[in-house]
């Protein structure tokens, strides 16, 4: 990469890419100039550090950059809106291959359009260690966004998408299980590429209105977040931001692929479904009196205090993911 | 920093703020909302690592928070558009004093009210050494972007703004010399927090129409951009954006408080003018036969062809700031 030089590197990134119709004035100039039509954007971002949001020897480098716009992806759709555009500066050491870079260039555009936008720019710098900071845009489409905050008691808790499947891989990686072992196929794909099923969303909400009790058109959520620090955490967020009370019921998110890995590691799956982060399932409350859209499973239900209780037991542990957590390094989570 | 934990870090570093008005729901979900009046928003991204872009033996937290922002903010302002507000993705390790975080912060608030924004949200993970990743936006108010692709032959080149003053204090701390030594104070505050004459832009574009030969209106510039690379990369970039070339006079550029200190050094001070980025200046290319704005000292001309020039005589040497360039790290150029 140093033979490259900066300038050279960022054209070698952005050649042969085609900006999202949204990408008004993409890479080359001072600032990018993206759409809004909603007269708002949506906007947030997220840090990966090497060795400790990822690895390279457990997640390939086209897996980090889908992972890494990914996780960004599904925060924008968590809130109701479209996304647009993503921008990434990026850190890495002079003596970083080539080939390392175009995967995660290749991977992060591979993502930006499966949710929908494109990398409108970006900076390359030199870092000790691989740095990915993204940001990621959407539009509202005149929507309100849908916040953690709109959670009313009586309202039906369901989620989309798989829960616990990237702890599951992660606990195979970190026990030292053979990763080429086909059981583990499918949780180890998950732990390394998160799959948020942005659609799921973006779908319910395309053809919503702002009145959630509307009967004439399909229900949205009350409150909504993407499932990135564990579902206990998460839905810790919608009640603490509601002031209400969340109850989760046991059985319905028992999960037989899982169990069957739990059993080969001699653990408990629950755990996985309960804590794991970073599958980036959705998770919202709903009107208790509509029917739930395609793909929406009901796991519990919205009450009056305040807390998380699984089966009226509040479960112990914190349940989630802190980025300062632990009294030293050793007894932290693994990179993940 | 590991004793409070993620979120009451996160609850901390908020505390307190008052948000700019165009941020409509800033940090506590998972995403923020900004106001993007004229249905486009103008958008870049810059990284800090410290070490290579900072050092904390040399710049206080405050002043590594300023830059952080400035840069970011003279980037936006270098497309005409006026700064609305900033996510900050935040790496440092977990035994970071809260007083660093703090004084970053407090530095990064300060300069986003400065430019005319607030910290929508952003996002604090651990790494091994600090990383700062600032986004930040801008509103363009119905007009069109100033590129750096519109320079028309026989534009006069305009500079606002200090040049070389950060390279001459980053020679200072480089060479050893007494940072105490008062000859050196102006130039070492220049290094450690730029100050980026955005007024200078903003009021001149505030009352603009997009057609610069207007005269009924102030004249705005057909090309701009902020100097971060250093002054004859930066026109660089302009000349080959616009397919021109520029001609500088070098007697517009004496700075009679360099030279002094330059003579200190045993040095010339036309490198650090020419070449010395981190001051944020703004050059930009204008209608030649229409007033400058105040504060705005023309320097050159734009001519047929390519390449930039000083006096008529092509400049040796890249003339700027890579991020990969050198074939070691000892050749190359010093954190700044």
């Amino acid at each position: 990469m140093r033979e490259l030089g900066e300038f050279a590197l960022i054209e070698r990134i952005n050649s042969g890419r085609v900006q999202a119709p949204g990408v008004l004035l993409g890479p080359g100039d001072d600032a990018a100039l993206v759409a809004a039509p909603d007269g708002r954007f949506v906007v947030t971002t997220d840090m990966l550090i090497q060795d400790r949001h990822f690895r390279l020897d457990w997640s390939g480098p086209r897996d980090v950059g889908r992972k890494a716009i990914a996780q960004n992806a599904a925060d924008v759709v968590a809130m109701g809106a479209v996304p647009t555009a993503f921008v990434v500066a990026f850190g890495c050491p002079a003596d970083t291959p080539l080939e390392l870079v175009d995967g995660l260039t290749d991977g992060m555009w591979a993502e930006a359009r499966r949710a929908g936008g494109s990398i409108a720019g970006g900076d390359v710098v030199r870092s000790p260690q691989l740095v990915i900071s993204v940001t990621a845009f959407g539009d509202l489409d005149g929507r309100a966004p849908i916040t953690r905050a709109g959670a009313r008691v009586g309202d039906t808790v369901a989620v989309v998408g798989r829960l616990g499947w990237s702890a599951a891989g992660l606990a195979v990686l970190t026990a030292g299980f053979d990763p080429a072992d086909e059981l583990f196929a499918e949780v180890l794909a998950a732990h390394r590429v998160p799959q948020p099923p942005y659609s799921a969303v973006l779908a319910v909400v395309a053809d919503s209105a702002a009145e959630v009790d509307n009967s004439e058109l399909p229900a949205i959520p009350t409150a909504l977040t993407d499932i990135s620090d564990g579902l206990l955490a998460d839905l810790g967020h919608i009640a603490e931001a509601s002031g209400v009370a969340i109850d989760i019921q046991s059985k319905t998110l028992r999960d037989p692929a899982l169990a069957t890995i739990a059993r080969r590691l001699d653990t408990d799956a629950a755990q996985w479904i309960l804590t794991g982060g970073e599958d980036h399932a959705f998770v919202g409350t709903w009107p208790a009196h509509r029917d739930l859209p395609p793909g929406w499973v009901p796991i519990g239900r919205v009450l009056a205090g305040h807390g998380i209780t699984v089966d009226g037991v509040r479960h112990p542990g914190s349940g989630g993911w802190e980025s300062f957590s632990g009294v030293d390094s050793a007894s932290e989570p693994e990179p993940r």
